[in-house]
């Protein structure tokens, strides 16, 4: 018995549950989890768990699709679930890389991590722990274009399907975003989009906000702007210096990084124009 | 364009999901949300929205579910939702029952209130106020059992579809409970099943604990055992008494009934054993 | 035996504590509670309560006080608590309106509703079940400012200490603001700074957010940017239509504004600039 | 300028914050915080944040406190704040751990952790990474009170403050227990009181409750029911498997242990009875 995933997505019409399910059935397939949400603006998703008794064959499946849902605007993914390779980019906190790192020792995340990149090279002895390859690409003396230019380097060599920016405090260019596209996942300190921009503990202590909070989302051409995967929260109050708000919200940022990255490595978020479909 | 609703549940078997998406695909139905779910003994429910361009023939779509799903443990429900009718049950607390009236005064909850019955009198001119039957139906002087008649005969007289008891203080017995099997909504005082029985902002204060909660769940023989719907919580410290514990509670008891209430009547809650499966 | 509260602010200095500890001291008075706090920038805020045997005379413990902290700058307020007297302003929408009715209807709110005040007459009905009087005064004809006036008539025959605009979807010049400064407790429907202006449940669709949220909080000048008092927040998911949003949102506005108010009327709140210190 | 603390607790009496302000103050010392509790049944408890900026004699201060407070139930501590000297006792799972370790190796937790013994040896590689002892004490072919002396000889080696359970799965004896009264720190993996003893999860997930939760607290005599210090809780489903809430229920479990351990190292938490007061 082998456990399989279909996703799906494109331009609604009429029958596109029943086409997949026929397929299915017709393939000895039991169907364990359907979820599917069709946009306002009439864009389809669907996201598929099934098993399969006999020898399952993913070709003749796909074939089977393509036949009955001839629309190529239609996507399909078949068991796309295997582990992702990433990269991860970092400055001098270490909060949400050392969350990543720890749950991939100890084989709890979807993925591995290549290796960390940083432009500074205080996080190095740690990472060197992990047996990680850690790459000091310092932006001391070179253009923001030059300085990407060598991250881009290091990164290339890798060839990761993820870049996860764990607080990385340089602005990336939409040159280097677009050779990423729909790949690079942020964590902003800060509910987006409250507090765009740098210093968003101090923004959020200026304004006397009672929750502060944090984002990951995917990163297009304007920062912070990208689809959001996950957000959450923490109440504050009059006491909290800014100061204290960056310390106590370091814990919201990893988490949501965390989990924003679970659901992307598990194949579960759609990004559909600004906006993530989470099925 | 019709929207309808089709619920299914029963033992699973290969092909359920294509058999109903291909019956709803010959009749020109489109599936606009489709929640799935098997429970690992093998229990299989779902609930489909679908809308119809062409005239929609019920019964049509019915005999052809079941033509190509003969076995008759799989049930099908469609189109269920339209307004519940419900009697609720109090005793001197107001808090559940206004927030409910607000709602339904306002055309906010999906369901008739057919009437209000309490054990005391004190929240009658609050309940007159709306133009609901409210009827005083007082223990005093009789057995457990003879008041449970006295409020069954009040209830038989309405025919509700659901019996809320929106902080009812009394302990019903079995034989009341078996007369509405899968049809009483419970609110509890405490995030079950921590707390069971009498008092439990007194227990939890005297545990001395930093959470407190609410748990909406409907009633089968052993009270506040019931497969729960909803549950949700509130932070407290050493300051909170028994009695501040009791109001602040309040309001998550409310906000707890009520969403589960709105669970239950658009039809979204399945119950299999000791527990709810909401889609 | 009589329970009093003692509210204090002003410049910080070293000993203020001390010396209203030895005025109540003298006075044979024990403190129960006492929270204190001096800002970043030196401003002292303490609220103390206390309870006093012997017959106890506010003149006297005042004058002691000022004798023993001759700054005027420090301002004290002894026993303030008492019900607040309020005007409420709505437009059409009666969720945070009824909130705050049924909880003064059975005496849970610290504030005398004197009057509601509506620029649409939609909820006079309601308001009428509570015997409170209703105003309405249609903004329709009128320029903003000789609305206003005729609303500032109607309030003023009131005298209220607050007004709060439970959902009241007027913009509000500086002239009326100014006339009650720190007395108008509003609540917005995101969580500021998020989604200024118009439509945020909109705003918040069309960036695709996953957290809604809603801001209690003083007018003054600018509108939405006066000092929060209270922020709570919701999840929600790309299911969510703008319209689900503002529907399921109006819960956490409700919860939100009377949780302000709560706070402010139990003389908690302490405003500092753009700032509240809620002790 | 110097920074202290003053904890103080005991009977309460009228003129004990009188007393200690006017100490601080001869001493030329400026209150910057002051928490301050008296308990339903007379117990005072007060933490007193304050800055000097002579230079600060602790003896002369306390000496002088104890001539104005002279009852000897009435304790005073000045300045505890340094770090807490701790060992951890863990079983297999990291996540609590790890959390701990990457703590103190950044410097962010308020104590030294001398050692980490476990009844299995299978995180020593892990802890060796950040140079701390780890003591592999196995059960096996032991009994309880022989495994306990064994782990006992082991912690007295570093007289350790605290003693952190940071999912250690083993009962301990009131023996034991007694030996670090007030001083062991536990995390349970259930909102308690729900759910005590073993297995919490599937005891749980048999229940079908919407939520789940995580209690670290003091351990005393009776496993499972010492003073609870912090709670926090997760939303489940239907669709959690009792492993998955296992699985998920590790961040929660990892949050509250820290946020504990972060109270109690920073002095805080005051133990009275089954409660603590947290100031």
């Amino acid at each position: 018995m082998t456990r399989n995933i279909l996703l799906m997505e494109g331009p609604d019409s009429k029958g596109l549950v029943y086409h997949v399910t026929k397929v299915l059935y017709k393939n000895d397939c039991n169907i364990i989890n359907q979820d599917e949400y069709v946009s306002p603006a009439g864009q389809f998703f669907m996201r598929t768990e099934f098993e399969s008794e006999k020898k399952f064959d993913a070709e003749i499946v796909i074939a089977d699709l393509r036949k009955r849902v001839p629309n190529e605007d239609v996507k399909f993914r078949l068991n796309p679930r295997k582990k992702k390779d990433i990269v991860i980019l970092c400055t001098k906190e270490h909060h949400c890389l050392s969350d990543l790192l720890i749950r991939y020792h100890f084989e709890e995340l979807n993925a591995n991590i290549l290796a960390v990149i940083s432009n500074y090279d205080s996080l190095k002895p740690f990472v060197d722990k992990f047996d990680i390859p850690f790459h000091h690409v310092s932006h001391v003396g070179l253009s923001r274009e030059d300085h990407e230019l060598e991250i881009m380097k290091v990164v290339n060599g890798y060839q990761p399907e993820y870049l996860v920016l764990a607080k990385y405090m340089r602005i990336l260019t939409p040159y280097f975003v677009a050779k990423f596209s729909n790949k690079i996942v942020n964590i902003h300190h800060s509910f987006l989009p409250a507090f765009i921009g740098a210093n968003p503990y101090k923004q959020a202590f200026d304004r006397g906000v009672k929750i502060i909070g944090a984002t990951a989302h995917f990163v297009n051409n304007n920062l912070d702007e990208g689809p959001i995967i996950a957000q959450d929260v923490k109440k504050v109050d009059h006491r909290f210096s800014s100061k204290d708000m960056s310390r106590e919200g370091k814990d919201v940022e990893k988490m949501v990084l965390t989990k924003a990255l679970k659901l992307v490595f598990s194949d579960r978020v759609f990004i559909f124009g600004n906006k993530t479909i989470i099925l």
